[in-house]
């Protein structure tokens, strides 16, 4: 398990670094970012915050766009993103390209069917291989929390309903909640899962809320104003859900935000908060 | 003067925005970026902040990557990005395609030599055809600040220092703060101005700063990790015209720190609140 780092920044007193290793769940090269907050440098372990990224993205986007630097270097946590699917040569694309299929869109399962079952193992790699690279390199405790963004707030979600002793706490902004019930998710469901819409509910976090045993704590932003509300994103069936079986899930809509990075700025502060107070 | 608008994100409370409009000066389409605190909702007219971009930047990467419309939303102050050089069909670029020279690397001034001096007019669009849009068009009053990175940061104590009374303050974060001595600066010079060095030094900060009548407060933030220090950026330049000039700048080296915008994210808060004391 070794890793190379290839770029670094000092980041508001911290550091912004990233790595690429081999990872053996994926069979691929892999890169990902962490950063590092100051309170490193006096010897202290740090819990971590796993971001998810949406469609299309790698692990740039969160560490360029969302400013949580400010407050992770504050607050003492370390965040960690990884890339949002497998990549490099041999690993399988869309045969058209589609952005919301194969190459940056792993959604955050194992997949089942060929071609995909050889490479797109995101979920493995997130929940297990990912963190224990991370415990094994840096100054971090075993504390962690999860949080996402669209595809990513799904696999937050999603990941943390599946492991409650692995997360402190999980947050999102934008997630598809209900991927069995949205183009999006009935897509790369089917085409990573096959057909059989039973191995599909492991997957869906309204399914996974309404039938949970032990419950990590959750808090959802979400734009009102967001293209892709009503069609994929689909908050009210995670609501329903929280109802239903009594989660503790905190769901806040947004007036007047979109889908973009914009949005999740304005709230990171809240959620690096969220996830401190359970951190601690 | 007509500006379309071409996209809009809440953010912060606030509004991003993008706006096209035909430059008269530059002689093309041009697009900039505004950020609307969310003061003006209540009627009030806010000061602006105009931020100029470096070498390869647009409209977008400061907006995407600076952090800065958390302070600008809680000081009540616009800020404007516009692009680094004219743009479009017609527009000459470098035949080699070179990033420091050309298409990006407009450098704030106004061209004199073939085939440049068609559209290559930064300077004049920066200091009066864009504010003039800009209280045009937007809830603003008269106040206005400056600052930039890199190529923008010559840009703006460039502009500041002979323009003192149409801003308030000045920051750069990395400035080209001598542009007649550094091989960016040389290239950039001869190719827009020609040979006569006599013609450079109404664009070279340092040399201004020596010679100033009128000083606008000056803040610097300069990482002394970072690569083009030395070559390039030559702070000390700056730093001894201050000296000799008895000019009221603020330059502090900054350990550890590089060249990119986690850099400008981790000082971009006592950037705003410099300014909004000034625009107070």
């Amino acid at each position: 398990m070794t890793i190379d780092n290839v770029s670094w920044n000092k980041s508001f007193g911290g550091w912004h670094k990233q790595y690429t290793h081999r990872s053996s769940t994926l069979n691929c090269d892999m890169r990902f970012a962490i950063f590092l907050p100051p309170h490193i440098a006096q010897g202290e372990k740090v819990p971590v915050l796993y971001w998810l990224s949406g469609l299309t993205c790698t692990d740039e986007n969160f560490m360029q766009k969302a400013g949580a630097q400010r407050l992770a270097a504050e607050l003492g946590i370390a965040i960690v993103a990884p890339d949002t699917s497998p990549r490099g040569e041999g690993v399988a694309d869309d045969p058209e390209g589609a952005y919301d299929f194969g190459l940056g869109a792993g959604f955050y399962v194992n997949a089942t069917q060929a071609p995909w079952n050889r490479h797109y193992r995101m979920y493995d790699y997130v929940v297990n291989e990912l963190p224990a690279l991370i415990e094994a390199h840096f100054p971090v405790n075993d504390k962690r929390a999860i949080s996402g963004h669209s595809m990513g707030g799904h696999g937050a979600l999603m990941i943390a309903l599946r492991n409650p002793s692995r997360y402190s706490s999980v947050s999102a902004f934008s997630p598809i909640s209900n991927p069995m019930n949205c183009p999006w998710g009935q897509k790369a469901f089917t085409g990573y899962l096959g057909n059989d819409k039973t191995t599909w509910q492991a997957y869906d976090s309204s399914e996974l809320m309404r039938t949970h045993q032990q419950p990590v704590p959750a808090l959802v932003d979400q734009g009102d104003q967001d293209n892709f509300l009503v069609e994929q994103l689909k908050p009210e069936a995670l609501l329903a859900a929280a109802e239903a079986a009594d989660y503790p899930l905190e769901l806040r809509m947004q007036e007047g935000f979109d889908h973009s990075y914009y949005f999740i700025a304005s709230f990171i502060e809240d959620h690096l908060r969220f996830h401190a107070k359970h951190l601690a």
